[in-house]
């Protein structure tokens, strides 16, 4: 820590001294105990509405299940955050917030700042919003969110929320191993005036906190805010639904709080924050919105406008006077805020289609055109393109010859008014013959228009067209984009292709890189922006960055004699997440290695989006981060990063080592307290389920003896870990951690196995599938049964994915099933009532489900539906089915079979009775015939379409010669009744095995 | 607003920079509502244990009850206060503060900065602390108390604590009619960011608020309290505690909390307290008390303490060689921070006293002592000081002369031993005769010490000598002074007398008038201190300033047509509040005289310590306050001064406003929701009470029909006014405020008399006099009776003032009352049970305060005892007989008198058989004149003593005549005994009297 680095309350006082010179107004910490800045009035309610608001404030928030007994660096149940809300968007939210933190000496060139996706939402709060984790070397330091709804309502404008991290910033700008290490100021260390409370508050929610009493207190408070609510008072109401949330949070730390209910619990909270901002809005449209003449802010913007305004004339003047000449390069870049790595990918693609597309409708005729982009800047290039559209002539069709002209050859007034309404005289018309009759027509020339005018028109529509998986607004035009668009670059040759977009007006301005303070590069010609995309060291293509990422991360591995295995997901959205990308080599402490490589591996990747390194299977304890920014004071920028995996993995080795103190049969009655679902109970209630239904799984499922003991154990331990801190923390782990303690507990490998695999699709063994199916089956029936089945979309419970996972594992293991006995099997365990119609309920869902994957598969809809109603209880024979019957109809004779065999059936069909087969009545050689071959096809019949089809193949010729000779029809109608007989029998063959009746050519 | 004044937020920011610089921990405020920054534990378990902690925070502090709905200029249920500790006392507190002002453009010039006594205490806390509330021309800023004991538990050492009200000190910065009107930053008015949640939150406090459903989370918070104590969790211990405490003033603020449950709440929340500061203190001992080293503030005390020796250092190297000479003047001025009124007053006394007698032990002759001071200064000019005290001789007996020197007359080794532990040789020896002995003796010569050295040992003594009604402790000497004793002028002429008090070196620095920045004035020579106080414009004289004042004010008072009645205690008062007095005339808005006027003049009185003017009877518009400083700016103090006492009126008339709403009997039935006492019930069921027992007590009163049926309908009103909000509000103000709405309801002046009056010891009418003492019956019976009778100094209900006006008024309106009638009359109409064992306790009571109401009277031990057990149940009888007996006791017969009747007593006393008087059987004349007398005596027997003393007085000779000329104890059993019955009636003459048993000579 140099001489000149703050403490954390200069820290603190400088932010606030920032913030309130950009005309935010300095309001305090809330007096009721938040989890977010956000959730104190000054956000949550002032980002409602239509007035203007800029406001700064600390709030220490409070977040119990961050809670680490202070033993960790930099988690803790309490938090400093610096709120910043910014209302509407100034325009330049991000350059005021990396101006916030140079004022507190963050040189951007020293560090790696990084905005990484993060779309904000609160499911209590009734509130979502995009933006991004903004990182400092590899740390998050600050929330950055385009707030987009409140309390359930749509923001317009919509508002910037700042929210900093000040103990990570502190810890950044201290170098300092922990927060609590750190100086708060005046002498005092952070440790010394804030370790020994929260030691105690992490003691209360975790161990002490009387889960009944909050409870009770919960709904009083709910009553109270909605007492409040029926009497206008907004701010009491708010703040009893902010007392309702922290105790939701303490009971949900004491793992008081079941899946449902937590559900249940969010949508209490929801309804109230609902209920509060609309009343809110009323009041304040009442008060006639007192803000809106914020002489500070309207000023501001006012000035902001003004400038743009200026901006833009000076370019239009400028342009006025230039244009393109014809095979000049065309660019335009759509500057913006770091597009999430998804959004970057998706919209480059759709621009490779719809470019084309634009300069063909407006016959602009090119060379070639190349389309690219990093996180800022979306770009195309068009080379060659002409100046002017293409002119075309196209033959128009007027009135009849003999209505056009009378009979001496003049023309009359119709074809006057034709030739007039085309532009054209009279003398220009011709006659053309078309289907026998004769007609005048024209031949009408359009001319293309200058790229200019077309391009101007047509560019806010190609933007415009770009879709998101998430859209958001940010300024008063209410215009979406994937985050807020910045700045716009449309030249033709050395032309500006002046349109308006979002608020934003083209010109030929771009913006280099962050690190170097966004600097503006003025483009003169369209064929110097790659020149200034290269001076500004932006690298463009997505293809360079990721080779050159993937070539720095090799090449670094291999210095310390490791290597990065493939990972092109990881590859692809650290590409996304840079303009200039420099990998960086850092390393982490030898001591964590203990720790199981799976959790190392998670908090690399999915948290820090860092390369590990391994040597063999072996982990190394290497690691390398790619930078967005060139390789000046990388030692900074390495150091932050080694600070933030230390903290993480601190983090989990709290976990591990909690976890390890205890054997994993020791979390079982811990389960008790999870709620798997309130009418299902516990998570204990589910294994104890678990125990009775594996046996008799794998029963059906044909286990042998070891294999049945190793599911039984494993079953008693299947869900252990669910207790466990670690799958508590890092949910992705379930199963698998499981199975790594339970190895360590002295499990045998077998049983390790089947815990660490069950909830993949596919199980590895037998053992790992009693236990797989027997949980998809007590999932999907005990839910069903509690009338929990997924409706529309929502599926809370992921029961198409259990379904999914059912078919998946029986299909790849080649296992027969029936899921009518299994299904039976687990609903008479269950504590709510089973019922064969719930049983079909199942069953039909499951079906659903196996169609989507027969077709997915490729399979024809008819040969689907042939199977669906007769095989939809054993997914594996299904899909066996599904290929063979897909042969069988693509084989040469197939139109002969399924005839002989739909001449069977149609002429059964209408019978109400079922005859009696009397084969001794049979006479005729022909009748005898089928009888024989119909009784070879019944002794070998087995369900499956092969043995169907060549059933039906050694009987149609015999089938066929019947039609052919006899007329089943008699009138004497016992030898009638024989015969149809016989055919019932043969049409009854398929049953069971298909309804081949919904096949083409029936 | 000049322009270059701060804004709120710029305000709060230049504050928290100022302390910081100071070595302040910048810290939140708390996540948690709470009543004052105190409630966050960093003040009010950081000032505990022997820690330093110096810390700066804002403080949004809710105090429910103080909501007025927004209405008024300056209160709020929610007010900004800025809190800082300095732990310990820095030595300048103070000076820092002042400082702090001059920081955000306070200049103590052009204002009136005041120290005014506070002495801060919190039941609920379990804390208290001596101080001042810190005025800015009239306005109270600030709470500045130095923090004796928090959570019961003695603070070593004291903290300073500084509590800034950031609304009030900006109103006055800001020059604004209200804080809502005050520039809160970025361009928002303070009432735009505020005002609605001001409203809402007033609404909920005073009228939605559920009070079962708090009462209970109260309870359940207060449970989960002490869990977390079992737990040793303070810290969230301490924040159900403040959550406690918030529910409790929402509770309260309701009007749901009655007398006794307040204590009991208190109670509560105290015991919390307790254990969370001892549980505390263990910790911070566990934790081997980590801010023990802090390096800033470890920095700051070495360099005062450096400063201070250096300091001394240079005074007694001045001082060793200066000497004075005989005669010269000495001075002692002990300079302190501002004395309580009361304090500087008694201490003055004190001294003059204790001087004069410290002069004489030291045998320092002088010729004249002159003491005097300020609310900063005591000061002692001693003049014509002796340079040495006197030598004097004294005689010493020795051993016997015959074992001092031998037969030959050579003396003894112990006459040798006699003369050297004097100091003498053994000629020095002579032989003296005592009581016919003989002894050796000497003549011992004890020289006078030099003044230097004598007043050196003993000033420190002096001062440890004065005591004060309260004390405080406030560095680590632990030496209590009324408040912080800062420097000490000490000069025998030019020589400084060297000492030490309380850690501060005596000198010859005095310090000059707040307003000038309290400058140093270097004092040369003793004779020279007038002239340097008065150099210093400072009046050392009370009596000068006091004329001063009183000249002042009256001549303002004439300047508007006005004048001001004599009021001594508040010239006093405000006599003793300022070292430079100057008078000023401020108004305040005719509109407000339609208060009553015993409102303003509380008000102005109370409050503010401003003389009201009036002209006749009538109230001004204007008054007399009086500044601490010269006339410099007195604008500006003038109208500080007006804007306070507009806020207050304001305040007053928003009370009176809502009052007059309604009639006073609509008042009566929200007496329901003030609890009296749990057990006793609400005020409604006292009055309820009152109404069948005032008719009771009338007729014991003899009242007549006029008379009852006034008292009867005041009975009905008499409570009314506590529902009133201007006696919520002004609790000094009940009674008279009731009479007031009853006269304005339309009730009669008789009515509203005894309404007013029922407070007052002595009643003005029969009516009114029967109200008050059944009000005072109800009382006494019921809180007995209830088990609630006042316990060793602790009476919470004022048992022994209710007892005391009972006294004052029956006698004072020369009543005649049956105690114990009028208390089984209320005993019989409580709630609970009501016996003659509590009757006789109740009577025991009252006979307790009468017997110190007579002996403050005047009346001797004896007599009163001789009345109490005969008297007591008629106080106004007991008064009277008290002066009857004492009468008699002077009389010159009185030894006669008392001897015959103790004759007749003594004799009968040991008689277990009380006998029949046969009167025909006395035979003898001296018999027959006894029984004469006795029956004249029982026939004119009424209970007075005068009656009793006139019987006496004509039975005595024959009683004495019977004791000279028979043996009672004849030796015939029926003449004896017929003699002891005619005995027992004459000593049963005095039965409902007065026991003589117990007066002297008897």
């Amino acid at each position: 820590m140099s001489s000149d680095t703050l403490n954390f309350q200069k820290m603190i006082l400088r932010l606030l001294e920032y913030w309130q010179a950009q005309g935010c107004l300095v309001w305090q910490p809330y007096n009721v105990q938040v989890g977010a800045g956000t959730m104190n009035p000054a956000t949550i309610l002032r980002v409602l509405g239509p007035e203007p608001w800029n406001v700064v404030y600390v709030e220490p928030s409070i977040r119990a299940d961050d809670g680490r007994f202070g033993e960790n660096p930099n988690r803790m149940q309490q938090h400093y955050q610096l709120q910043v809300i910014l209302k509407p968007d100034p325009g330049n939210p991000i350059e005021l917030y990396l101006g916030s933190l140079e004022a507190i000496g963050i040189d951007p060139r020293q560090h790696d700042i990084r905005f990484v996706e993060d779309n904000w939402q609160s499911p209590a709060l009734g509130a979502w919003g995009l933006g991004w984790e903004v990182w400092l070397d590899g740390q998050e330091i600050t929330q950055y969110t385009y707030f987009q709804q409140a309390g359930g309502v749509d923001l317009d404008p919509v508002s910037v929320e700042i929210t900093y991290g000040l103990d990570r910033i502190a810890l950044a700008l201290q170098g300092k191993n922990s927060v609590w290490e750190m100086d708060y100021g005046a002498g005092v260390k952070y440790g010394d005036a804030l370790l020994q409370a929260e030691i105690e508050h992490c003691q209360y929610y975790f161990n002490v906190a009387d889960v009944d009493a909050l409870k009770m207190i919960y709904d009083t408070y709910e009553r109270e805010a909605l007492r409040c609510l029926e009497a206008g008072l907004v701010a009491p109401a708010h703040d009893y639904n902010l007392k309702c949330s922290q105790l939701f949070n303490v009971l949900d730390t004491r793992g008081a709080v079941g899946v449902t209910e937590r559900a249940q619990y969010f949508g209490r909270m929801r309804r109230i924050a609902n209920k509060v901002s609309l009343a809110y809005l009323e009041q304040r449209q009442r008060l006639e919105y007192p803000f809106a003449g914020n002489p500070v802010w309207k000023a501001a913007s006012d000035e902001q406008r003004a400038t743009s305004e200026e901006h833009f004339e000076l370019i239009t003047h400028h342009s006025s006077l230039i244009t393109p000449e014809d095979g000049d390069t065309f660019v335009l870049e759509i500057g913006s805020e770091e597009l999430p790595h998804g959004d970057l990918t998706s919209a480059l693609e759709q621009l490779r289609a719809a470019v084309p597309a634009l300069l063909d409708a407006a016959r602009l005729s090119y060379e070639r055109v190349e389309i690219d982009g990093t996180p800022r800047r979306l770009a195309v290039i068009v080379h060659g393109l002409a100046a002017r559209g293409a002119d075309v002539e196209s033959v128009v069709k007027g009135p009849p010859a003999d209505r056009a002209f009378d009979a001496s050859g003049k023309p009359t007034p119709a074809a006057a008014g034709f030739a007039k309404s085309r532009g054209l005289s009279v003398d220009d018309l011709s006659v053309v013959e078309e289907g026998g009759k004769r007609y005048v027509s024209a031949v009408v020339r359009e001319t293309g228009w200058p790229s200019l005018d077309v391009l101007a028109e047509r560019l806010p529509d190609l933007i415009a067209g770009i879709r998101f998986e998430k859209s958001m607004r940010w300024n008063g035009t209410n215009v979406s984009y994937s985050r807020p668009l910045r700045w716009l670059v449309a030249l033709h040759g050395p032309a500006v292709v002046p349109f308006e977009y979002a608020g934003v007006r083209s010109g030929r301005v771009t913006c280099g890189l962050r690190p170097y303070g966004s600097p503006a590069y003025e483009i003169r010609h369209a064929a110097d922006y790659r020149t200034a995309i290269d001076n500004a060291t932006i690298v463009l293509h997505t293809d360079a960055r990721r080779k050159a990422i993937a070539a720095g991360a090799h090449e670094l591995a291999r210095s310390v004699g490791g290597a990065i295995p493939d990972d092109p997901a990881l590859l692809d959205e650290v590409t996304n997440l840079v303009e200039r990308p420099t990998p960086l080599l850092g390393s982490f402490e030898e001591r964590f290695l203990a720790l199981p490589p799976m959790v190392l591996v998670a908090v690399m990747r999915k948290h820090q989006r860092y390369f590990p390194v391994y040597k063999g299977d072996k982990l190394l304890p290497w690691f390398i981060a790619v930078r967005n920014g060139d390789e000046e004071h990388l030692d900074i920028v390495r150091d932050g990063n080694e600070h933030v995996i230390r903290a993480r993995f601190a983090d989990a080795a709290f976990f591990y080592e909690k976890d390890i103190r205890q054997s994993p049969a020791a979390f079982v009655p811990e389960l008790g307290k999870l709620t798997f679902q309130t009418e299902l109970g516990s998570f204990l209630d589910k294994t104890r389920r678990l125990e009775q239904l594996v046996p008799a799984v794998a029963g059906m499922l044909g286990l042998d003896e070891t294999a049945r003991a190793t599911a039984a154990r494993a079953t008693a331990l299947a869900k252990a870990d669910l207790a466990t801190n670690m799958v508590v923390e890092m949910t992705s782990l379930q199963g698998k951690m499981g199975g790594h303690y339970a190895l360590r507990g002295g499990e045998s490998p077998e049983v390790a196995a089947a815990i660490a695999g069950q909830y993949e699709a596919v199980s590895e063994s037998a053992a790992g599938m009693a236990l797989a199916v027997a949980d998809r089956l007590d999932s999907l029936a005990g839910l069903f049964a509690a009338g929990l089945g997924p409706k529309g979309s929502n599926d809370p419970f992921a029961l198409r994915r259990a379904a999914l996972h059912l078919i998946e594992n029986l299909t790849a293991n080649r296992q027969h099933f029936d899921l009518r006995a299994g299904l039976d099997a687990a609903g008479a365990l269950l504590p709510v009532a089973w019922s064969e119609k719930t049983r079909d309920e199942v069953l039909a869902f499951i079906g659903g489900r196996l169609e989507v994957v027969l077709r997915d598969a490729g399979y024809s809809a008819s040969v689907v539906k042939a199977l669906m109603a007769e095989q939809t209880h054993d997914p594996y024979a299904a899909t066996r089915a599904a290929a063979a019957l897909t042969e069988a109809t693509q084989a040469p004779d197939w139109e002969t079979l399924l005839n002989a065999y739909a001449r069977c059936v149609r002429i059964t069909r209408p019978l109400k009775e079922r005859y009696a087969l009397r084969p001794d009545d049979l006479r005729l050689p022909e009748e005898q015939a089928v009888a024989a071959a119909l009784a070879e096809a019944e002794a070998a019949k087995d369900g499956t379409v092969e043995t169907f089809v060549a059933s039906l193949r050694a009987l149609e010729p015999a089938i066929t010669r019947l039609f052919d000779a006899v007329l089943i029809m008699d009138e004497d109608a016992a030898m009638r009744e024989n015969r149809l007989a016989l055919l019932q029998r043969v049409a009854g063959l398929a049953r069971g095995v298909a309804d081949l009746s919904v096949l083409e050519g029936f």
